[in-house]
Formats: C-alpha cells, sequence, structure tokens
C-alpha cells in the first residue's frame, strides 16, 4: 500500500498538534484536495469506546501492558476500517497521534522501553509506516503550562512533569532512527512561525 | 513464578466449562486450600468493561485484529493485577478461559492463523503457562445444541458451526504441541462419568 499522503502528528501535550493538523489540512485543500482528518485512540466507534475506557481509569489505572494493549486495539480497528481503505483510495490522511505515541507514551513515560512496544508494532503492522510524521517538539514546562490554559486536565496530562520528561526522550529517540520519516518542527515559537515551518516541510516533500 | 497451581479450563460453547469450573474447585477445597476463581475476557474491572465491549459489537462486528488485542489488554490487567499476585501468594488459581482460547477463537475461528496469536502471547507472557489445561472435547453440534438450551446465544455463540469446527480444530492443534500441559477431557458423557475424569486427572498430578 502507498502510505506517502499518511501524515501523522506527534509531540506532548501542549505542543500544538490541534494547529498544526489544520495547518496541514488547509495546505492539502489548497491543492484541491479533501484529506481524511482522524485521531487516535479514537477515529472509530470501537476506538471511542476504548478511547472512554483508557481516560475513565484515571483514577484506578491499569498495567501499562494492558494500555499498550488497548491502544493497539483501537489502532487496528481504525487502520482496517478507515485508515487504509482511504488510502487504497487515494486520499489523503492526517491522523493526529499513531504508532510513535504508543512507542513514546507507553515505551518511554510508561517504562515499557522502546523496543518492547516496537515489537507489538510490528505484530500489527508489519513494515507499514507513515510517509511523514510530524513531531512537534518543545520543552516539556512549556507544553504543559499551555495545555493547562486549554482544558481540565485528563489522566495522562495529570501525570508529572518526569512522565513527560521520558516521552519527550523517546520521540527524539524515535526520530533519531528514521530521520527520513519523522520530521522535529520546533514549537516554541509562536503559531505563524510553526505554522511556516510545517508548509516549508510539506512542500519540500509534495510540490513537484 | 510457579505456575503448578494455575489451572484453566478450556473449550468450546456448551462444552461444561462451568461444570468442570465447580468440580476443580471442589477437589481443591477437599484437600483444605482455597482456590482463586476467575475468567477471562473479565476478572478484573476493566476486563469486565472490556467484555461488555466486545460482547456489545456482535451486530456490527471487529477486526480479528482488534478482537485479539482487546483479549490480551483484558489477560495483562488480570495477569498483573489477579493471577500473578495470586500465584505468588501460593493459591491455586482457576480460570474459564485463558490464553489458548484466543489460540483457538481468533488463531482458528477468526482466521489470524494460531502462530500469529502465539506471537503475541508470547510478546505478553514470555514462557509463563498454565501447569494444567482441562479441554473439554465434544462435537460441535453436541455443544451447540446444550449452549442453545441454556440461554440466549451471544455474539460468538451466534456465529456459525464452522467457525466453531475451526475452533475445535485448532483446540486439537495446541493439545498436540503441548500434551503434558493441556488434557483432553472428553465431554461428552454424562456430567458423571466427565466429572469423575477430571478428578482422575487431577489426582494423577497432584496427589503425592
Amino acid at each position: 500500500m502507498d502510505t506517502r499522503r499518511f501524515i501523522t502528528i506527534e509531540g506532548i501535550e501542549g505542543a500544538g498538534k490541534t494547529s498544526a493538523l489544520t495547518t496541514v489540512s488547509d495546505w492539502i485543500i489548497a491543492r484541491g484536495d479533501d484529506p481524511l482528518i482522524t485521531r487516535e485512540p479514537g477515529g472509530t466507534a470501537l476506538g471511542e469506546e476504548l478511547r472512554a475506557v483508557l481516560l475513565g481509569h484515571r483514577e484506578q489505572g491499569m498495567s501499562a501492558e494492558a494500555e499498550v494493549l488497548l491502544m493497539f486495539a483501537a489502532r487496528a480497528e481504525h487502520l482496517e476500517t478507515v485508515i487504509k481503505p482511504a488510502l487504497q483510495a487515494g486520499r489523503w490522511v492526517i491522523c493526529d497521534r499513531f504508532t510513535d505515541a504508543s512507542l513514546a507514551y507507553q515505551g518511554g513515560g510508561r517504562g515499557l522501553g522502546v523496543e518492547r512496544v516496537r515489537g507489538l508494532a510490528e505484530w500489527l503492522m508489519g513494515d507499514l509506516r507513515p510517509g511523514l510524521t510530524l513531531w512537534l517538539d518543545l520543552p516539556v514546562a512549556t507544553g504543559l503550562a499551555r495545555a493547562a490554559g486549554r482544558s481540565a486536565p485528563d489522566r495522562f496530562e495529570s501525570e508529572h512533569q518526569r512522565f513527560f520528561e521520558a516521552v519527550r526522550s523517546a520521540y527524539a529517540q524515535i526520530a533519531r532512527t528514521e530521520p527520513d520519516r519523522i520530521r522535529r518542527v520546533d514549537a516554541s515559537p509562536a503559531l505563524e512561525r510553526v505554522q511556516a515551518t510545517i508548509t516549508t516541510i510539506l512542500s519540500a516533500r509534495f510540490d513537484d
């Protein structure tokens, strides 16, 4: 399957994923195409149920293995019923978080290890990868301050700063191993600067 | 971890798992011990939520990969919070269905393949195995007739006979690869005969 038009957006809370998603979407629409916009966990009826299960366990928690398996259950359904059919029809797909989020959050943050989670990713997807991943990177304190101003913290947001430092380190580790697919975007500057960086990356990658 | 006292009960619908569970439990209680009785999917708050999600999707269905990942998510939580602590405390654990059910139902019945599901089992559990598995085996038509007389069919029960033939074949395949752990129990005869077979197996395995 051709995954070149499969774009994922990654980053810690407050990194600006929603704005980035709009920037990418606007760029694609300006070319005259109609992108599919989706998110993980979620994106399907099953995924939204599992998203609610995950967020609902913010008090009692669950084992890291159970959490990552739930993420991949939602992903399996999402891939099969949403992402693959859209790609097969030639559509662009923009996804708010994908497998790299599991490597970073459960592998890095929850301590399972990036390689352990990668084993599960390979079990599900073989060598299927997004064509481009935009990793919105900024200092943890900056991201958490932005996220705190936006909404009530969810289970992941309310965990401690050290957790997010581990998530950020894992993202950096993954980005080093796949520099062509994963492009780091400095998410610290003002919104317009970040948007400009993203459109520059998109044009360099996709404009003929 | 010592898993000798970890007993699982497997079989298709109508094979008599609930009766077998009582037989095993009574045998252990008669020795003066207090077994933990649990079931999959379920056995934890998270597991019961996921059991409801699985059964609730009887109409629209879900991908086989999503189904097996949900089963293993429930299993991860069950292992970590229920089964391992009980075994570590020296208790007997009797579990109504465990990993072999995923190999048989999703691997055989849903067509993922026993080896593919085994890959996921190894990802989660390494070489952890029950000490004894009682596989209650009987012809599919007999089992379905018994199950139909008992309750409204759930999603799995309402699927067609060919599905259960594939499940039964997968159980047979698994049993051949681990003949010491997995003991086939002929579940066709009257209840008392089946109970006698089970207590004979238990005595041969555990009595000094």
